[in-house]
């Protein structure tokens, strides 16, 4: 599955989401990298054909099952000293961008009253995401990932101000409620300012189940094997998300060293994710009739 | 004058800083780009050597004067439709860069009571910065104009984020009023918090007034041309502040359209800069002690 995380274009799961015909010509055309560069572009210059995608999405019924082997990026199966997670939700992740307008200035020569300061702005509402999200509560997220300041002169006013919101819950109404608290204060910051703010959707992805005779399969498997395992949600999204729109779909993982992922220090050792690889094989024997 | 507006390198004047001896090697090696190219390497390419950074200094006494003429910068002289600013002071510069250093993650899969992210904690503290500059007033400024984070996918808890503050005022008790304020800011939201706060300081200049004797020459000689003055302070830094420091410094402002300046709509008449080029005409004559 290519673009997974989705870095380069600040929006994931590329991949699976072409496979289920969520990606059209224009979305390629108009997320761009921070070079100005679009995805259309970029595919064409990888040597595709941007205009054929289409072609990505698998015809319905094609698929029988999609399973998904992962790290778990979270504490809970190492702190538990158990090998397996066995996946039964996804939580719901919604992506937002919020573009800041002010006017771009001198920093020395307009005085503060006459000041439409992007970044004071920008500040105001970053400095309450947080809190929105542990006022939600029930184990909903929210993050500011990234920002980017124009023209981000240290000795400039700054006249625009740009930054991602990623809100995750396995429960939507809490993912909507941290969104519709942004808007709010959103609102409430630009009151009578003349700085502006549009908030635009990236992506926005509903919790998701996995199939219950998947999860019912995995739970036997890894029994048989003697291994320790349990029920968990997933706090990441992933490829099977999408995936379970149009087949049956499974997520197994597997522990991550001190829950730590998207860093340098990511790790699990090559016996943990043998054990994982292992429930997999007999899944997919079973699922595939095969005795085994 | 080179590197006036620092804008590579994130602190400025160099040119004039280098004239009167306030750069060494080290400075130089020390401050980079956003690329990481030091300006001792980026000297190094242009064909300088950075190694004789001191013969820029020039001997004590072999400087009659330094006349600097600008665009104002900011909208007085335009409102107050005059030709002339004679500026008689010029607003001290505080820069501070403030890294905060938090715990990268992904931001998904870590509860929001288990981060230590540093986007939040910057964001409280940005918020703050432009009210604690109203607080203080007398015309005090305070902008944060450039931030980045580490690592910077919208889908990370960002593990560091580093940003600047440039505070100015015509009160040096008024620019250590709002450092103080912040710092005390950054211990309050900190305090209790994995998240840490490095302040450091790239550049401190002190409030500068120009000199007497030419401040009172330029008033006469605009008057002599019929031209429309008014006595200033300039709130924007200028390498006459520099200077000031080892010779007589003078420093002439022409109005700037709509006061705008560092972004594209800069701009200033060819009529207009020429009325401040005779009046530097004839304040060079006359400190050159040539009749005319």
């Amino acid at each position: 599955m290519i673009e997974e995380e989705g870095a380069r274009f600040s929006a994931s799961l590329y991949g699976s989401r072409a496979m289920t015909g969520k990606i059209d010509v224009a979305q390629l055309k108009q997320r761009k990298d921070s070079t100005g560069i679009s995805m259309y572009d970029a595919l064409r210059d990888f040597g595709f054909n941007p205009d054929e995608i289409d072609q990505a999405r698998r015809p319905d019924g094609s698929v029988k099952a999609f399973l998904e082997l992962h790290i778990e990026q979270g504490p809970v199966l190492e702190t538990e000293n158990l090998d397996i997670g066995i996946v039964r939700s996804i939580v719901g992740i919604n992506e937002l961008s919020i573009l800041v307008k002010g006017r771009q200035g001198h920093a020395g020569t307009i005085p503060m009253h006459l000041r439409a300061d992007a970044m004071d702005i920008a500040a105001k509402v970053i400095a309450q995401i947080a809190d929105i999200a542990r006022a939600v509560g029930g184990g909903t997220v929210a993050t500011v990932g990234s920002i980017s300041v124009k023209p981000g002169g240290y000795n400039i006013i700054p006249g625009e101000v740009e930054f991602s919101v990623d809100i995750r819950s396995a429960n939507a109404e809490q993912i909507d409620s941290v969104e519709q608290r942004i808007r709010e204060l959103v609102d409430v910051v630009t009151h009578g300012s003349e700085v502006k703010c549009e908030i635009s959707n990236l992506m926005k992805i509903a919790p998701v189940q996995m199939a219950m005779h998947i999860v019912e399969q995995e739970t036997v498997i890894a029994q048989n094997l003697g291994l320790h395992s349990r029920m968990m949600s997933s706090g990441a999204g992933h490829d099977a998300m999408i995936m379970a729109a149009v087949t049956n779909a499974g997520l197994l993982f597997v522990p991550s060293l001190a829950g730590r992922s998207h860093c340098p220090e990511e790790w699990t050792d090559y016996e943990q994710l043998q054990k994982g690889i292992e429930v997999y094989l007999h899944t997919v024997l079973g699922l595939a009739e095969v005795v085994n």
